[in-house]
């Protein structure tokens, strides 16, 4: 490709509203171009990339005997009302109606769609266990777009769906696929990614992990223990929470507080620690039910956690509509409606001598024990995990971080082919709803995650597997006659042999061309100049090491092809 | 593939709904699965398919120097509001709100986001000409989807979108893509197709070539020359009409004619011939004008020409309203409003002696002459071409047939640039607005009209570039253990050398194993049973043909590999 008709710029300066890496070196170096909020075209380069990753995609489904199909990006309601999804999904699904005033929607995941072409088509267990899969666009509504290709509406997605007749069955095949996850990543070039046990959320079903690019820009957080191993994303991670007061105090007593109403207030007039106070978090339920959560002053509700104990959607509640005062909740002598759930952190477990709302307007209660006041309690964990949290599993410190969702993978149980009245005959005549597992990555996330880690401060550095050339060829000083004859049959020669050359044919200085190809991150640099051809050598530079080589001419297709075939050999063994 | 774990079943009966015959045999082969009207997922054989057609059309379109990137499948109301068409096009265009009630659209061309794309980021006359191409998911709203992957609402669609500093460099451009659109069809298989003249239609620009598939089954009607080779679509067509009366009559006299209001009821009345009578037809305007067009009594009306000469949309006139009098319009003393639009047919010129209406309820004109009495008129070709009408380049008569549009391309000229204000330098240092072309083949429309023109009573018939395998391998009798055994080895050793084969390996009889491979139409068909064991040879048969070979079992795979890539070059050549 001659990079004079490249459709595409690249821009010096970072353009506005960008602010994470990946989306100010995307569009910076003429990658992406927005069309809408969340909406975005993919240049040439990109696509060139997208190709790329989504052929490994392909290979790697393909090895685990998956079978490619396209499903429909609209679909009517009627579909999505088997599986109940249609009523069960906010806003983020998009719903309109089309000419003839019917009911449809653009598919953000395609469950329901697997189910209906494999339901009658795949009619006896010896037909399973299958995977089908597609690589297409996918909208989902979201709120607030941002990060570039990191959080859009529009995005090309692998969706793959299998179906097995025993949950032993998809236990095994769950893992290959896991497996074969963990290769895609390291054949498109990550290094720094991690699975987590995540929540699986509006999908339903059991087990679920979520690939995960561990990135301080990351908007997932994420919880580690270097020593056992243990991976968790923030929504489902679980920590033993260490000791704060432990001696009991002595009776409880009503201390006037009056505005003091929030933690750090309380804890200012009463020049106590948030570690020796319990607070209150109050929440309706979908049914308008109240719900009062208990932790220490220092721990943060966990609200994917509380909601699986309330068994439904959760949101603030308007605390006086059910006769509480706010900023005097408390522990001790709390009176709620009937119906109301109560929940306790473990982080109140052993907590003695501490500090809670008296339930009375501009008062709080002190010295009292959860041995002592709580008698009759039972904990449950609602916290999210916070630094200092020690490991359930070995104790030891858990560490925070932060990452790039890249992938999930869910078992779904037999939730849409129980909806949907999927069923296949087994061996001893009986009739059974097949289990499902569903396995998605997103290709422009993915693509973005790349430029995400592997971006430094002049540009793109695209691992050779993915690159959207090997090669950005630039000759400098083309006004030279004899520079732009052998540059012409350099490219030529390099395209007979080929090597994916973007080639810089333009007229302009070496501190633009050097400039852009550090920016649109191709992994070899081949530069000729009068100087280097009186030497009989091209200059070679690796863009992510900056390793620079001067290669006799005579040498330098072959040795080009080396090194393609070397690094790519490196990144997928 | 073993086809026990294939998704996907065949069926004997025709599905109900369907009788175009790429329809049926597409449900019946397993291909594909309705999920809406017009709304189809593509089961594994047919993304087999899809992928080979994708990778032809990727293939001639970089060869034209094409840059593939892709766009965007829902766009914001702004980007077509630039160009008019958000107001423009009716219907068809799915337009609907996002979350925050934002105005989007689905897309289904590009035209507008090609520009986006490009300007900005073209700027200059040496980065021209320049084309983008995009194989992505398109919604058409379409109100009566039907015939399969022939008629559908969302569809794959490669659309293509070249920019050019002059009509010249396009012309030549055009040509080249016109060229690489007879090779996609080739080399995917197809024979009877040509191109033809076209209208362009809302598309807006000039010059406009369809490529069709000739068949009965068409929805487009087709012209042809045999003689000169002048091809046209039925919307764009003229031809030279053949005279009908020539002799003047004598003086135009009032005939009672009753009820008689048609042109059969008018010449049954006066025992006369339809090609004696010249009929009027009228329609309103977008600004509600009238519109009267006269013809003779055989023709019809050709909608899309009289709206070019209206410059207007146009939908039928209801006459009372303009004080005409139904049944009894006539080309002779017609009073119509000072703004109507009276239009004379070609075919009326040297008509002589012919009936009209006389303007007057009940009654008719006999003897009117063209000469005579339409002295002061311009003629138009207005009608629909029919049988009988001759070549307007050579004379000789012209053939009628039937096609089903394939792919189309069009010059754009500045329509898009204009609107959108995209302009690059030229060399004197001005600015201009490329001039456009675009370039579409619908990829599903592309495949039903290969199992159009190759399918038989049988099933489908596959050409070798884009067979979804090259075999089908069927052992008769698995359930002996030596055959097993040899069709399990034969299996692997087809897959090592590369041969892409569908591997029946289910238990079931002969006859059902040998339909479903002739339903599902694979090019070559490898049987085995312990018959030809015993003569150590396997039966090979091809599906186009019928020709059966008996090939020593020591050679299949090299004879397997020699037909293979001799059909494949035969193809391509």
């Amino acid at each position: 490709m001659k990079l004079s008709h490249l459709v595409g710029e690249r821009l010096k300066e970072t353009p506005s509203g960008a602010t994470l890496k990946s989306h100010i070196l995307m569009l910076r170096a003429g990658y992406i171009k927005q069309v809408s909020a969340g909406i975005f075209s993919m240049l040439p380069p990109a696509q060139r990339v997208s190709e790329k990753v989504q052929k490994i995609i392909r290979e790697e489904m393909d090895a685990l005997g998956g079978q490619e199909v396209l499903f429909p990006v609209v679909m009517p309601r009627e579909l999505w009302e088997l599986s109940g999804r249609y009523n069960s999904i906010q806003e983020e699904l998009l719903r309109f109606k089309d000419r003839t005033g019917h009911d449809m929607l653009l598919g953000m995941t395609h469950e329901e769609a697997a189910v209906h072409m494999v339901m009658n088509t795949v009619k006896s267990h010896e037909q399973l266990p299958c995977m089908i899969y597609q690589i297409q666009t996918k909208y989902r509504d979201e709120a607030r777009p941002r990060g570039g290709l990191i959080r859009v509406k529009e995005f090309l997605m692998k969706d793959a769906y299998s179906f097995h007749t025993s949950q032993e069955d998809l236990d095994v095949y769950y893992n290959k696929v896991f497996d074969a996850y963990n290769r895609i990543y390291k054949r498109i070039g990550l290094k720094n990614f991690i699975s987590v046990k995540s929540d699986n959320g509006i999908m339903g079903g059991k087990v679920a992990d979520e690939f995960m690019l561990v990135t301080d820009n990351g908007e997932d957080r994420l919880v580690l223990c270097d020593k056992c191993g243990y991976k968790a994303n923030m929504e489902v991670a679980s920590g033993v929470k260490t000791a704060s007061s432990t001696e009991i105090g002595g009776e409880i007593e009503e201390v006037f507080t009056g505005n003091a109403k929030t933690i750090d207030e309380v804890c200012h007039f009463l020049e106590i620690s948030p570690e020796n106070t319990v607070k209150a978090v109050c929440y309706v339920t979908d049914e308008d039910k109240l719900v009062v959560a208990f932790l220490r002053g220092t721990y943060d509700v966990n609200e994917k956690k509380l909601m699986k104990i309330c068994r439904s959607n959760i949101k603030p509640a308007d605390t006086d509509k059910f006769g509480l005062v706010a900023g005097n909740i408390g522990c001790v002598n709390l009176t709620v409606p009937e119906d109301a759930i109560v929940v306790y952190d473990t982080s109140i477990v052993n907590m003695e001598n501490f500090v809670t709302g008296a339930n009375k307007e501009d008062y709080h209660l002190k010295n009292v024990s959860a041995s002592r006041d709580l008698k009759d309690v039972v904990f449950n964990d609602i916290a999210l995990v916070q630094e200092g949290d020690c490991c359930v599993n070995c104790g030891e410190r858990l560490t925070l971080t932060r990452g790039i969702e890249i992938g999930n993978i869910f078992q779904l149980g037999t939730k849409y082919t129980k909806t949907m009245g999927m069923k296949v005959s087994m061996p001893d005549g009986s009739m059974m709803e097949p289990i499902m597992g569903c396995y998605g990555i997103g290709v422009g996330r993915a693509i973005a995650s790349i430029v995400e880690e592997k971006g430094d401060e002049k540009g793109i550095v695209w691992p050779m597997t993915v690159a959207p050339w090997h090669v950005h060829f630039c000759p400098l000083r083309l006004d030279d006659e004899n520079v732009s004859a052998v540059s012409d049959e350099l490219y030529k020669r390099m395209l007979d042999a080929g090597i994916e050359v973007l080639y810089d044919d333009r007229q302009v200085s070496a501190g633009v061309k050097l400039t852009d190809s550090e920016l649109m991150g191709m992994p070899i640099r081949v530069v000729i100049s009068p100087k280097t051809m009186a030497q009989g050598v091209a200059e070679v530079t690796m863009r992510e090491s900056g390793e620079t080589n001067f290669i006799p001419l005579s040498d330098l297709l072959s040795e080009l092809k080396a090194i393609i075939d070397d690094e790519i050999s490196e990144i997928e063994k």
